[in-house]
């Protein structure tokens, strides 16, 4: 909560769906258990249907709406713009709101190509030298036990990397009858399992290791070529609500890379692995020890200490929900574990606290362009069949 | 979220520590997240301290503030008293409210004593017959995976019980030098871990097995006799913010039972278990199957059923999240799990649909009586040296 | 292996079916695997049925066989009488062989009864004072993480010891149309789930803390009280191999007790817990540390330190196989684990080189006895319907 | 154990180190649990060093010991040759054995490269002719839920295979410090991470999946170039045992390939990986299900079936210990586990029954050889910077 007469944030989102109720819920939940330097002011959600974005509003908890993202970044009282919409929308959005002085968190992947994260990277520049800042939602930072990772890992307890691994499993498509939706659209979504779950564990293995990845070799895989199309999908795309329509986007995707200290790491992103539900699995190897995180035990660190005796050495099995932990102290008591939301609710925290500082907030916009670069790299190489790519 | 024209469902609470921020954090999301036959309203928090109680308020969300659980009854803008203080005083604001014609939810454990509890349930059954109603919180129950075990049993997939075994540990006074605390204090807080925990896993093997216990022996243990008196703890209990004070509950207790259909039931609750911090553990076995859950992974629930082709028998370890389970499809999607904080966001969703439904919610005043009465029993068990004590 | 000249260890085994079966791989498979410093020798097994103790012999490994254990202990080449038969033999054949001036292994329980089993205890006193010892087999001991978690309690690294939960969970009865066996009768068994499996998790409890129970309270409950006869059974009992017969044992049994150091100890022994097939847990708590065990993990031993920092403090997953551990470097690289019957050679290995430094080997029948005692406090509790017991 | 009379099946063993300990241990111990058609005589056991040969004998219970493996060949009573040296070796002597009309068990990998591997098939193919046969050593199939794993996917449990993912995991190489051995010498080990134990999961993937690898990407690394002499190595090459000697094979391994079926597969081998002691862990995702398995967990199957009910769908922990699974009934009851030795003595009967009949034992060496070819695709791959190379 903010102290009475904290200055004020006001707060414009654009999309109201899945990412747009987990953002909602965050702005709203965040100053109920955090002191904020910043009290947001969740003034006005856009989107394209009047009827459907006002019942948003009512429901996620905005003062008003609008349908026009135009008329929202136009708005004084707008002072962040929170763009959650599909990949192809980022970069027209985000690009406009700086311009109009407004700070921007832009739901991943940044973009849809690299060229559009370059021009987002550009005009995130510009304005971060008048001050308004930008930042991506890789959300999946803001996990305690993967900001203790990152911790551990600074403080030099595991040593140099040598190894990651790193899973993105789902099976929401396994049944080759499941339907259509944008995100199996390229031209909304981009990419597929690569561009959507792929970029989490790349920002993962790039954020927790500290190093950037310095080249890729990969292969994608689009398992089942056409989908049943829904009724509710033809709303979107314009077409009928029956018969089957082309995947055009990845299924799969895997790789491996090079670090930039000499690791290797490997990558798997699939919504094909049944019984997986959102298994986001990372694990390091370095010369001193070792870290393992699996999100279907988010409130779980895993960590080997190599240092350790031999008799009692043993992956400790961490409960990241004491005080001394990221965001501990904040919730409930130790042991009161936190679900997928809450790191939705420490990404504002974060974010209000460093634009309250004047510090650039992370993962910047450049953060996100070095994770569309792998993805754009493991495109290429999975196109020339499989070969190496460097990253620049 | 409410349909407009809803009617509202005005809100009391009384406290505003540990439980009156999870309840608060209820209040506040359950309409967001689920469509809610009355819209609740969050008038009032009463508190003794002025000033605290008036931060608790705007942080918590409360529109109002009052120094005065009686004022809070009087209102008329309040429907439901939302009772979070420590136990000594659950009996005395209940029956009030219920008199006063309001519906009531009481933390657990109902009462500090069985007297107390039956009274309580006597005004509860003279509020039902003129549609008020009262609950009592054993937000537990909420959890999806819980509700998932209580289905199961219900479908008979479990046969008939044999047996429960039951945990509640916790490690928070396992340091001898963690200080006193409200809970450690008989007068406040009736028993210790017996009481503050003991009483979920009592209630919850209670409601997953649907039957009731019919007598027990067990034996309870203060190990730490004497513990540093904190500054903060002046104020409670005006003893001086230095020495030590002695501890007059229970550390811990173990005691075993009969459940109602012949099976055998063992529990047992401490907070002396170094490295549990919130370990929740209920495993039911039946004749035609098993479950088990432990609330360190609280959107799982395993399942053995005994049915199944020997050759692919096994526990069936389910991820309790997906649109087919209990406050299923609500939330996020399948695989992103809850927390702690989500029970309580269930409590009042099932809390006000039956209460727009004119149905006596659950877990009543006589569910928490059923519960207090073991805890008696346990109680006397222990005094008299471990006997066995029929529970009537 | 033994070097030249290693004095031999003459064997002669009572029983040949699963026990018998164990024991004979260990004695097998010790020399192959441990430098022993006496070279065991198996001599003869002995068995009612001539022809089948022949065909066990060839099988088993034994150089002879003959149909009396009378005639077995008579012989001059055997010096270690192992007795591996069903409980209410245990005394008359294991104090003939001492008396014989024969070192005994026994298998566990015991015996049948508290004063069996002292009269087995003032045997082996007798014999010792003249060189020869008994020992009995509760194998259990030693799996090398129970051996890791009694040096982790004696190194103090535990603490005090605070709670012991302890449980042995099977489900081959849990089926009501399982057949009778002689596990089941009351005059070959002595007890069922309570003196079968409940009395190895009693013997780890006591071994692990090294304290003895001084007291319980419990329960002992039949669920099935007669059973299919099959035709196997014929021949053990008399009965027809047809119909149905009683069951004179318990099916499961639940009881608490007190550590002489003060602790809480809490047991369960069931055949009933569909899924579980052998699950022998152990979980110790004390004021520095805790431990947890699980044989259907059994290579595994977790281990939290309370004086880890908190940050990083954690359940230390110890995979029991570096040359560091218990019986570590005499099997195979770390990680390759062992299996329930390389308990049964550990346990060889450990008598052997006793009795050739002329100790007391453990554990001793007093041992036993102290266990028998638990046991028949247990059964005194429940048909006293469930009071304390003490334990002298 | 064979019925009298049984015919016998006279072993040569080559090599006595830790793969030979393994066998003989496997050698002695199948005919005491399993009902042989053969009955296994171990004859011969074939080194260099004469005193250290001779007292391998007598330790695994070999009759007879010479310092020739040509000499052990040309025995009358040898039947089959057990072929247990490092890869540099494996061509000459098994082709030799075949050539001598012996049955031939060869251990992994099968040959050092391609070429050799090549040789190898056609010279087995010429004794099958003869009837006389040849299999390799990957004894991980053995392994009971590695068998029940390919019981699945026959079955059809599992559909069609959507993604392999498959990762050997070790850390005995990850302190810099750690010595050179044999394994390190590309001479006698053929490669490193990837040959060693990269090979065991490349079967395994081929062998549960019933498919071969198509085509792969890979990246070989060595960590660590240069590593302490021990002493101990000096007699092995001819270095002094001070100072530090080249690491001339692979530490660590990652490549993903493609399936016959149109699956993906990926693949990490690593000696590098602190923590992880014999981590082979092996994932299948199917059309139907999947399957999940860790060595570290060897006695379970986890398995998904996409056809059960929604509400009650999870991972099944199969404890493949039961009479229905593979192997079962012929060790222990229920639940009391195997260990990695199991897998060898598993290997033997295997084997012999399949010579006893007639049939070609599997892994067959041309089995062997799609292996190496995989292994060789992935060195090729590496050489030129990680592009894709087809497998012929």
């Amino acid at each position: 909560m903010s102290a009475p007469g904290t200055p004020t944030l006001g707060i414009g989102m654009v999309g109201y769906s899945f990412m747009g109720q987990a953002h909602s819920q965050a702005w709203r939940t965040a100053p109920r258990f955090f002191d904020l330097p910043l009290a947001p002011r969740m003034r006005v959600v856009a989107g394209r249907d009047g009827d459907a974005v006002r019942a948003a509003a009512e429901r996620l908890g905005w003062d008003e709406s609008v349908t026009s993202w135009q008329e929202l970044i136009a708005r004084d009282d707008v002072d962040l713009v929170d763009v959650c919409t599909p990949g192809d929308t980022h970069a027209e959005i985000a690009i406009a709101a700086l311009q109009a002085g407004k700070h921007v968190l832009c739901e991943k992947p940044l973009a849809n190509s690299v060229a559009e994260a370059e021009a987002m990277v550009a005009a995130a520049e510009r304005a971060a030298a008048r001050g308004v800042h930008a930042a991506v939602g890789f959300t999946y930072r803001r996990v305690p036990a993967i900001q203790l990772a990152r911790r551990l890992v600074e403080q030099g307890r595991i040593g140099e990397v040598r190894h990651v691994r790193a899973q993105y499993l789902q099976d929401w498509l396994a049944d080759p009858q499941a339907p259509l939706s944008w995100r199996l659209d390229k031209e909304k979504a981009g990419s597929g399992a690569l561009g959507d779950i792929g970029a989490h564990v790349v920002d993962l293995a790039q954020f927790v290791t500290g190093e950037l990845l310095t080249g890729v070799a990969g292969m994608l895989e689009t398992f089942v070529r056409e989908r049943p199309v829904p009724a509710s999908f033809a709303g979107l795309s314009g077409e009928a609500g029956e018969g089957t329509g082309p995947v055009t986007v990845d299924d799969a995707a895997v790789f491996f890379g090079r670090l930039a200290g000499g690791g290797l790491a490997t990558f798997e992103a699939t919504r094909f692995a049944w019984g997986r539900k959102n298994a986001i699995r990372l694990e390091v190897n370095g010369t001193r020890g070792s870290l393992a995180f699996d999100f279907e035990d988010m409130n779980l660190l895993h960590f080997f200490d190599a240092t350790d005796d031999a008799e009692v050495a043993g992956f400790r099995r961490i409960v990241v929900t004491e005080p001394e932990h990221p965001y501990g102290g904040h919730w409930w008591p130790a042991g009161h574990g936190l679900g997928y939301e809450h790191a939705f609710t420490h990404q504002v925290v974060d974010l209000v606290e460093d634009l309250a500082a004047g510090k650039q907030p992370t993962p910047s916009f450049a953060d996100g362009l070095a994770v569309q670069r792998v993805l754009d790299a493991v495109e290429r190489s999975s196109d020339a069949g499989g070969g190496w790519v460097d990253i620049p």
